[in-house]
């Protein structure tokens, strides 16, 4: 382990190298506490926040983050750079960043270049091994065993042992049980080769439960930098991936900007892109444009994308007396297409096509739920579930591809019917990570849905979601300014941990059991240290007991 | 149905009459809708903010409300006016409160003014009635029977139906179904004899889930306007009961200024008083000075007590490998009391003696969880189950006295062990109404433990919790200032509908439905005036579209 010192003594950014992969280096940020009787403590926190907050790093957002995969990619020696009529495109477009130099790979002819391939073939990838070190979070060193625990830790150890629901959890988890987790598409590791700049991460329940922070302009909001800014916000309150969700002006750009500067992997709706290239006109949408749009996005480095293709033309029917009707947009803009065409899907009957694209880059499926619901109302209905089981489908299409999958997930539940989604989801899609929004569980707090879909959030995660796509205070309202992305953040962040907690994921705990330690004890500054944001609790501590001498022993 | 109009068309304050007690009037807000195909819509919700919020009623603090129960208290003919010397000591304290002419009444000598004692005898009392039409909602008006419904509505209804786990959740409250329930001890109405200003709620889990707010100052803190003013900002968000905490100086001003002004139960921690006349000194505690605070109280109007009686001498043993040990402040004095006395605790020797001081007022038990876990490592231990089974026996005690009983519960708990809270404590304590606090699903979290607990508080209402206590974001930091008591309030609002939503408590989803409806057809300000907080959803909207036309067709 080699340790960036830093200026703050209370907080590190380390990283831990790796054993198989040398020029593995997986940053954590280090909490040192107070000694306990003469002894040194600490605890090491999963860190999503990239170089931005190694004080060693020099970051200049015009050049764009280093890129810490692209020597792996190249040693693979299965791509090549891509000089083509789309690349030229993008540059037509231009990118305004003088500084940058981004020329897009792809796969070699016939070669499929996606960590389920190599990790089918039986080779752990440096990817592979990051995500291994990272998810231990050196717990390895804190972690006793149980024959070594007190009486006292032995009883509170089996009386607080979670509840999995099947989920095969490990006490440590290796770069080999990661490798079986992608071949069996339990897991995935969303990391195009075009986004070298991106800190490998899991996401797949038998592992941490993950969060996903939605950011993007639309035709009345806000600029690139704000955009940028709010990448860096959101990952700096533990974003594991961003989905940039711009409409606006400039998206293509925008999306360059993000890229570059990301140290979690980018996902997108091209979908979105692609339907403004055509002004919006159903009539003059379908699959070539579609088909642009994506290569043009798989050259830019998205690492995943959020696929429509189980919207069928029949399915349209079963959602004709909701209560909210279609909501999710790109759900309303394919039935839209196969109503007015009177056809299929497209992206169902061109579904190897994009197969096949998302192979050559490594870009993993989203299977979008375009037919969610859209309010308590709609939940769990005949169309929800008539789409899912079409996801299942097309995952295991996927994954003849070696293309990795993840599935979308609703949207606004009732908290008893959250279970039902997961198990159906299990069952239909045979695993593959599923990654909800919310779940919402009433509709009567419009300005509050961070906590009204942190409770399904909460419970959805425990069940069994790989990933919560976060919600903030603005859902429903409008576009959510950084206040709000902060929010909803920590709303989620903290429904991932309880996930984590419920589920009995290894030393979850840890971090609870030290916070509740140095509450006891009045450390007070252990206790917002180990806080999910310091800040404010320091703040709101403050604001009654303003003076220094109540923060100490 | 007699209704007060208002200035605001789009919001009126309605009072529904009783029909067994014809001077029974119940307040409900209305809240009118945009007709839809010429047609008049609008919704009554439940509404706890008392006289403050009718434009009819002039509210002067220093005169206190109108005591809409004195005239049933009298016509029972079974209390009599006080003027011993808890009286008059009460006047040398002194409230300053120049208009005030609060005479304390009790039960007539061997005499039982319980709601419970009537419940038992067969009386369908005004207060029964009260909140029977309270309950209601008058959702007999919007609700249509099953078979009138179109085959898309009986899919939905059948598709949503609620899971109760065992509760009896009625199609419509009757008064006779009130008192049943209060006569079996599975419901409480607080109702003090004293606190005539009161407007009677019901707390058991056949009926909605209610939402307690805590207030209170201490040494350090606030005064008494401030907390007169968080009271009745804590009903305007819902607060069903409020909890008066108050350490500091005026404890029994502060109080009294509560009391005459508040339209909701208030509940006290008698203990917290108590030990302040002994100016903290274990030596000097006992029996005799609790006693006389109780009375004090009891004649003050204070609608129920916690009480800390389960607490015995041999469970402080069970508590002592806890991470956290005793967080509880009257769990903690009792448990340093028995151990300095070395003695039983006196509120378990003397428990028959005080449930004969509730029985002549009327006050309610809430037995307090004085070993509650303090943290997510300590849930669910020895030490808490062992003095859930104490209150289990001591609810059967108090209901020998006709004495109503609500039992408190945690506090921190992983969302896999809430379930287990609920289960064993319907079964000790026999469907006697559960209170609880949170529960906190993290402890890393300080600052957002309105987050971390609402998540466990939906889940645990849903489970059977009667009433909720609510977590604000300054819990574990400091006292809460009107901010914090607003963000408490909502995020319990949220998790009991939810509760209410899942446990398929009848026409909760009408809110749900109404305000989905209005969001899917863009009728802005349905929206905003369904919602919990009208001012921040028309806020949010407006920093994104702050154009009119945004809001309208």
């Amino acid at each position: 382990m080699t340790q960036t010192p830093t200026t703050s003594p209370v907080e590190e950014k380390i990283y831990v190298s790796g054993t198989i992969h040398k020029d593995v280096r997986v940053p954590m940020r280090k909490i040192n506490l107070r000694p306990v009787e003469g002894q040194e403590r600490s605890l090491c926190v999963y860190d999503t926040s990239g170089p931005y907050t190694d004080p060693m790093a020099k970051v200049d957002i015009r050049k764009g983050l280093p890129r810490i995969r692209e020597g792996w990619i190249e040693a693979r020696a299965d791509t090549e750079f891509r000089s083509g009529d789309v690349t030229s495109a993008l540059k037509k477009i231009g990118s305004r960043m003088p500084e940058m130099d981004h020329t897009a790979r792809r796969a070699l002819p016939r070669r499929t270049v996606t960590q389920m391939h190599y990790a089918k073939q039986g080779t752990i990838t440096p990817e592979m091994e990051f995500v291994a070190i990272r998810e231990n979070q050196n717990r390895a060193i804190l972690r006793k065993r149980f024959e070594e625990l007190t009486p006292a830790e032995q009883e509170r150890e089996t009386r607080l042992q979670g509840e999995s629901f099947g989920a095969k959890l490990q006490e440590y988890i290796t770069p080999e049980f990661v490798r079986d987790e992608i071949a069996k598409g339990r897991a995935i590791i969303p990391a195009n080769i075009n986004h070298p700049e991106t800190e490998p991460m899991i996401i797949g329940r038998n592992f941490l439960v993950k969060v996903n922070a939605n950011i993007g302009n639309s035709a009345v909001s806000s600029g690139i930098d704000e955009e940028v800014e709010k990448l860096v916000w959101a990952t700096r309150w533990g974003a594991d991936t961003v989905m940039d969700l711009s409409t606006g002006k400039n998206i293509h750009e925008t999306r360059e900007w993000i890229l570059r500067n990301s140290p979690v992997p980018i996902g997108t709706v091209p979908l979105y892109q692609a339907f403004e290239k055509v002004n919006g006109k159903i009539e003059d949408f379908g699959w070539e444009v579609f088909r642009q749009t994506l290569i043009e996005q798989a050259e830019q480095g998205v690492d995943y994308f959020t696929i429509h293709a189980g919207v069928l033309k029949d399915h349209a029917a079963l959602a004709k007396d909701r209560v909210t009707g279609i909501v999710s947009r790109g759900g309303s803009i394919m039935a839209q297409w196969c109503s007015y065409h009177n056809k299929e899907n497209f992206l169902y009957t061109h579904y190897e096509e994009i197969c096949e694209i998302m192979a050559a880059y490594d870009i993993c499926f989203s299977l979008g739920d375009g037919l969610r619901p859209g309010s308590i109302a709609d939940a769990n209905d005949a169309a929800q579930f008539a789409e899912l089981e079409t996801l299942g489908e097309l995952t295991k299409l996927a994954w003849k591809h070696d293309v990795q999958v993840m599935i979308e997930g609703p949207g606004h539940v009732p908290m008893h019917m959250i279970k039902e989604n997961v198990d159906k989801q299990l069952e239909c899609c045979d695993e593959a990570p599923f990654y909800t929004l919310g779940p919402l569980t009433t509709d009567i707090a419009p300005g509050y849905d961070h906590i009204t879909s942190a409770i399904g959030a909460g419970m959805i995660g425990w069940f069994g979601t790989a990933m919560l796509c976060y919600v903030t205070p603005k859902e429903h309202l409008g576009l959510p300014n950084k206040t709000d992305v902060k929010d909803g953040m920590i709303a989620y962040k903290i429904a991932a941990h309880a996930a984590d907690l419920a589920k009995g994921h290894p030393s979850a705990r840890d971090r609870d059991d030290m916070l509740s330690y140095a509450r006891f004890n009045f450390h007070w500054e252990d206790q917002f240290n180990l806080s999910l944001d310091p800040q404010t609790a320091r703040k709101f501590h403050d604001e009654t007991l303003p003076k220094d001498r109540h923060k100490g022993a």
